[in-house]
């Protein structure tokens, strides 16, 4: 089970398969990197900036037990800056931070940056929001700035397409990212990691809703055969069923021993879905921005904590909740704390709503080991979905 | 040791007075509540609306080892409101806070609202700053109402006067507080506690920065003989030398016996020096306030993190410091954070800097009981005012 590294080392493939469920295409594995192992399925809490906005590391690590977070390298290469990250010896060392990370390319920021951002076949030119300084991203040098951020898992330069989206366009851009993922493997493969430990890039599925395009951008992303695979583009505005469509034609032609990464997804519901349909690694703002705003999710449903009804609801925000928060503060003790826009409030619900997606994933890996997860699965998606 | 309660019941006298410092006023003791003993000198972290803000209950308990906290009557009492508090069995209960409270009168919140109150011999007519709602203050109500919230310590309704202040004014003012005070203390003694446990009356002393006034209050204040005494309106903009001053003149005549709580102060210089004068009690929203814009106080100085200087070092934020925050995080990290307005920043700086003030006057305590307070106050003094 070895393989020949870019770096002329030897090193065990990253991903290992646990078991597979008979009635879907839903599976439990083991992604390895130089800062432990991963338990697949799994979610990855959102560290925009350097931080999984409003949790304190130690929170992530006992209370929520993140076992990766996410660096988005927009964010981290206009502030602290790639001097200032090379200096400290990468994001790990920066933020105190001794579990995996992964690095998106930072495209899908600078695309969401209209009217400030220009597309040319070299890589985009942006302004940064912060102070309108002009910046460009190429395929190569996101390669770069992501050696030195110091992802265990990093991505190449994408274009995310908006939804709706027309053909030509998406056509044109799926063939502008398959370029650019050349460009980027090419890069990827004349550079080393900087900080000892080993790098793995993922390349990402594009083609909007097209299945054509979205086949064609399959088979492409398999033949360049990086450790693992991303699908993007969705949970951008489309219908669920379409995104659920893509995600099997897509899931077909991806190769079945690599880990599978859905970007940005998502509910709660569309999470289960996608691991039914073979996907293994998921993040999304969803649990701390929504949190912030009083959304919580729960095996129940979900409660709007803005809502007048929990005014005088002293139980538990959530009695089978994982964290130490859920069952701590009560219902009518959260609401005050968030329509006072209290910090504290921000803090328990992202608390409570992480744990809430990492026992989802987790749940659902032991439904699937235990050959219930499809059953499992039906029931959660409607119970997930709910209002309370 | 025992008295007659109000209630009729026997309890211990609240203090104890464990050591005096030969050379100066200092003492220790421990407050006795009926949520545990509290070492003195102490510092109580401002928990305005339920909340000490950004900082979780556990790590209040276990990382800054928060002996009692301040909850604000003002506050409260808007918001979540007394109907609510008194649902939720009191504020302890409906925040998840097993340790002590004390609460302020409400006074002080009032008298900063400046154009939207009105002052009439009943008590304090003003308008809510959350929806410009029409309320009263008064003596009793303000009893009454703290009952409710159901603080250990609770504290009488006074004017705080501002600085500088007309001494007519201040005489006024005085005569009225010291009026507010009689009626406070009848309605204590004609009302119970509500939640199973002792509340403590403190009166206030006021009087501006006139010897006279703050000698004739003192004397009043005295003479009520409750279980503990404040001094109010000091730390309101005059310089340190007159507070100190005032300090002075009225811990000449509060009983040696009863704690002395100094409402709303303040640096740590401020502290010790208080604490040398004979003051036992303080809070203020200083640690927490300013450690949200970037300042942080060390044991070597005060460091404000946005100073460009802190952009590379990586070193901890205090090595030295108390909380894990203080040397799990670099300061270049946290500088990022407050750059970025990360509210990770916030919550880093706060409970960083309410540790330094637990650290302070538990590190003053020790001293007294060495004998060697001045000299160490002396040294301190300098240190914990300087810039880094």
């Amino acid at each position: 089970m070895n393989y020949l590294c870019a770096s002329g080392k030897r090193a065990e493939f990253m991903f290992e398969i646990q078991s597979r469920d008979k009635e879907t295409r839903a599976r439990t594995g083991i992604l390895k990197t130089g800062h432990g192992d991963i338990p697949t399925p799994i979610f990855m809490p959102v560290g925009t900036a350097g931080t999984v906005k409003g949790i304190l590391q130690k929170d992530l690590i006992d209370d929520i037990d993140a076992r990766i977070i996410l660096g988005n390298t927009y964010h981290l290469y206009l502030r602290p800056g790639t001097e200032i990250l090379k200096a400290s010896g990468g994001l790990h060392k920066f933020m105190s931070w001794p579990r995996p990370v992964l690095t998106d390319s930072g495209g899908y920021q600078v695309f969401s940056l209209t009217g400030n951002r220009k597309l040319t076949p070299g890589g985009a030119i942006f302004k940064s929001h912060i102070d309108g300084s002009k910046h460009v991203f190429s395929p190569e040098n996101t390669i770069d700035i992501q050696r030195i951020i110091g992802g265990d898992i990093i991505m190449t330069l994408d274009e995310c397409t908006p939804f709706p989206c027309d053909y030509n366009y998406a056509r044109k851009s799926v063939e502008l990212t398959h370029q650019w993922l050349d460009r980027a493997v090419s890069r990827f493969r004349m550079t080393e990691p900087l900080w000892g430990f080993p790098q793995y890039l993922f390349p990402i599925v594009q083609g909007s809703t097209f299945d054509d395009l979205r086949k064609k951008s399959a088979e492409k992303i398999a033949s360049v055969s990086l450790e693992g695979n991303a699908i993007g583009g969705l949970s951008v505005g489309e219908p669920a069923e379409e995104m659920y469509r893509i995600v099997e034609i897509v899931n077909e032609i991806l190769p079945e021993d690599k880990p599978r990464y859905l970007m940005g997804v998502g509910t709660p519901a569309n999470i289960l879905e996608a691991i039914e349909r073979g996907i293994d690694m998921f993040d999304c703002v969803m649990p701390t921005r929504n949190g912030r705003n009083g959304m919580l999710f729960t095996g129940e449903g979900i409660i709007n904590i803005r809502n007048r009804k929990w005014t005088d609801d002293f139980s538990p925000i959530d009695p089978e909740g994982s964290s130490s928060v859920s069952t701590y503060y009560s219902r009518a003790y959260l609401r005050h704390l968030v329509i006072s826009g209290e910090i504290l409030g921000a803090q328990i619900a992202s608390i409570h709503n992480l744990s809430f997606y990492m026992w989802l994933v987790a749940e659902a890996g032991k439904q699937i080991e235990a050959g219930n997860f499809r059953q499992w699965k039906n029931r959660m998606v409607k119970k997930v979905s709910e209002r309370l």
